[in-house]
């Protein structure tokens, strides 16, 4: 299998369900790919975005290992109807936190999976999904401490689940393993679609 | 903090979400007091199981740790009105995954804590909540493979989230941390009750 993304939080996902990916990251301008498709509902965006992702990777390593299958990812936060990213600064993260604290958000996740056969593609399926997550409502000095932390800086939301965020998140309805970046039954339907069965890439 | 359970997945949770606590596993004869509490909804036993972990391992700590605040845990999973255990063995296992595919669970959890000062027991709080498990449909192969692993033969229902399981759960609803086994929006309520803020405890 080959991941097609930087994720280390979709790497320790796949690790911890049994598979060790090789990972490969995709030359793709996802801002260009997103700007063709600004018309897209947000499902149809996220779909797109992954399969660009896995069908570059699959032409980039289609010598190197041409029996591969690999997965493609992208994923979307909404937050009272907006496209929620990185805060990227401290001043931002309080500003979300303070925005969305009881509220809750929509996380869309999409994935695309690529079978090679002798370096040619045999096999493709994509699908998305989506998971709600309920936010608690941290006090301001639970939110400053938070922030303070650096975590919810670089994350899209400001939160994460397997991290200090998770004090935060009363609770989800959908897939969790979505959340932290790549749906784990999600991939497994899309494998079984091009004929590969999840057990056989387990190490 | 004090963890009055001896399960690594709970200390996992815990160190993920910034606390390193101290291990002490009580002495609690957990068999009896379920007897005893037969008549209890399940929700109420939890939660006293919970309690009675949390103020056996108080009393062991106090002079060793006067102003610590334990942490006490119990969970039960319910499935088609039974509750599920750990199967223990391969027949087992196989048998739980043929007849819960496609189906779903509740997880309860019970939390229960005791803050000390001076090694006096100083407050008090403890709760339940309940979490949907949506399972999805693996092939005969996929749960052969699975069980083979060995994962499913030691935990209760024969399913984990953050592990190979998590390829076989379409989804939950409630909290993901109070199924790999101590819920972090649930503690931090009782933390707070107890006077204690969460983000004090942090490393």
């Amino acid at each position: 299998m080959v991941l097609a993304s930087a994720s280390p939080a979709r790497l320790g996902v796949l690790r911890g369900a049994g598979i060790d990916p090789v990972v490969r990251v995709s030359g793709v301008d996802e801002d260009s790919l997103a700007t063709m498709l600004a018309d897209a509902a947000p499902a149809e965006l996220v779909t797109a975005l992954a399969r660009a992702k896995a069908d570059a990777v699959a032409a980039d390593i289609a010598t190197e290992y041409p029996d591969a299958v690999i997965v493609g990812c992208d994923s979307m936060l909404h937050i009272g109807g907006e496209l929620v990213g990185k805060p990227g600064c401290a001043e931002a993260a309080l500003r979300r936190w303070q925005a969305m604290a009881g509220g809750t958000g929509e996380l869309l996740t999409g994935h695309a999976v690529v079978r090679l056969d002798r370096g040619i593609p045999a096999a493709a399926a994509s699908g998305a999904q989506t998971t709600v997550i309920r936010f608690s409502i941290p006090s301001e000095n639970e939110i400053e401490a938070y922030v303070g932390t650096g975590e919810p800086l670089q994350v899209a939301g400001a939160f994460t689940l397997d991290g200090r965020g998770g004090w935060f998140v009363d609770g989800i309805d959908g897939d969790p393993s979505s959340v932290i970046g790549i749906s784990l039954p999600l991939t497994r339907r899309l494998f079984a679609e091009v004929g590969v069965a999840v057990v056989s890439l387990w190490s």
